[in-house]
């Protein structure tokens, strides 16, 4: 377990794009490596369809749990986009014209857009927010991302999403980083290794120590990541099982396998 | 929304790797994909680490929520490994020697890998499963997965997964399949066609119409799917999306945007 007085984050991933198979998710995988680095270790994931009961319900679950909510998904300009006015419900809060989005957005249609495309009513549903947002910035297509309470909403399209997460990083208070070490042993297999690695992990009981078998067009192994919060920690526990490794006949190589 | 009489599927992903960012997530799409196809809509997913209290808590919140629930991960030798006995946990029943896997698993070891590997006890945890357990073939790498009341308990590694879902499958009854048809617009702007399109989902109802936008590096769009169990109705919809794009000014391609 991670150590337990690092902040923890929930991710919501609001969209039936990713439920139909539609979309391959490329959000978890960059949220969590960023939020381990600031210590605010991911730990539960969340995929719901864009329908406003089970949006509330479960902003309002998670929010009480985590100490950090982040949303992907669901704050565009069309009708299955409901995300902000699900956070405002589940807030209890109205959903009104944010000025500060509204100025940015306003001022951007009528100047670099003007002529080839308008402030309508539908952009203007993302200016539209639960009150008492704050801005997230989005430098990419200009409609904001916000926080509310420890709910961090913000757009789905990754590289959208990505400079939302650049803007909002700096405003987290995390705690000590995640750090991992690691090695892994080509041609040893995992259930070999397990009796040993059981015991060395309930010596470091502060860290995670994962198992993970690998198959790769040149060959098959096993890696073992320790990741916590005290990289002396990760350090010397990779360091025994690098030795049990050699003592059950493998050749370890530091670090994770080349993919 | 789907057709309510569809059964519906929940898919929980045990294990840190996902949450910590070193795994990218590749069942998602893979299950989400193969679910519609046999009428068993995904309609959330929850990725959770690996701690028995969570793990507990979450089978038996989910199974009674949903007609089907998906697990990956945790089925493996090591002491991270623990879905099997979490889910004996959840469902009250004992934990215990599997005597169709226990006899599959100990032949494998025996004739097969004579010499080379043996089935010591950290193997052994692989065939010890709930009382109760229907078994899940693996031609991969023999050591099964199973069912229990509504839990189709899987392995993680994706192509081991693939292979038990490919043996699971035939013993699921789905409803009618989740077709999808789709249009896309090169350069129309998803803010333009937002309104127009929330008058064709209000007319059909029993359909998802998702709407896309997408950038490429050969240029942006934004596509528009309808999803459900009726082709026709999917059809008709995509048939007026695509007259709402063309008096919108775009030049409408039938399908998905090619990737």
């Amino acid at each position: 377990m991670p150590d337990p007085t690092n902040p923890t984050a929930c991710l919501l991933i609001i969209g039936n794009e990713v439920l139909s198979g539609r979309t391959q998710d490329a959000n978890i995988k960059f949220l969590a490596t960023r939020l381990g680095e600031i210590g605010i270790p991911l730990r539960e994931v969340r995929v719901i369809p864009d329908v406003a009961e089970t949006i509330i319900a479960t902003v309002n679950e998670v929010r009480a749990r985590f100490d950090h909510v982040f949303t992907t998904g669901g704050i565009g300009p069309t009708h299955d986009d409901i995300t902000s006015e699900c956070v405002a419900a589940a807030f209890g809060v109205p959903w009104e014209r944010h000025p500060e989005a509204w100025e940015r957005m306003a001022r951007y249609y009528a100047e670099t857009r003007g002529g080839i495309a308008e402030f309508n009513p539908a952009r203007q549903r993302m200016a539209t927010m639960p009150r008492g947002a704050a801005l997230i910035d989005n430098e990419i297509s200009i409609a904001p991302g916000f926080t509310l309470g420890n709910v961090h909403v913000m757009a789905g399209v990754p590289r959208i999403m990505r400079s939302m997460f650049d803007s909002l990083a700096p405003r987290l208070a995390g705690g000590p980083p995640i750090v991992s070490v690691a090695v892994h042993a080509p041609g040893l297999p995992e259930g070999r290794i397990a009796e040993g690695l059981a015991a060395i992990q309930a010596r470091y009981a502060a860290l995670d120590l994962g198992s993970y078998p690998y198959y790769r067009s040149n060959g098959n192994g096993v890696a073992i990541v320790a990741k916590g919060s005290d990289p002396a920690a990760a350090t010397a526990a990779i360091a025994e099982v690098t030795a049990l490794m050699t003592r059950l006949g493998g050749t370890p190589i530091q670090g994770e396998p080349p993919t």
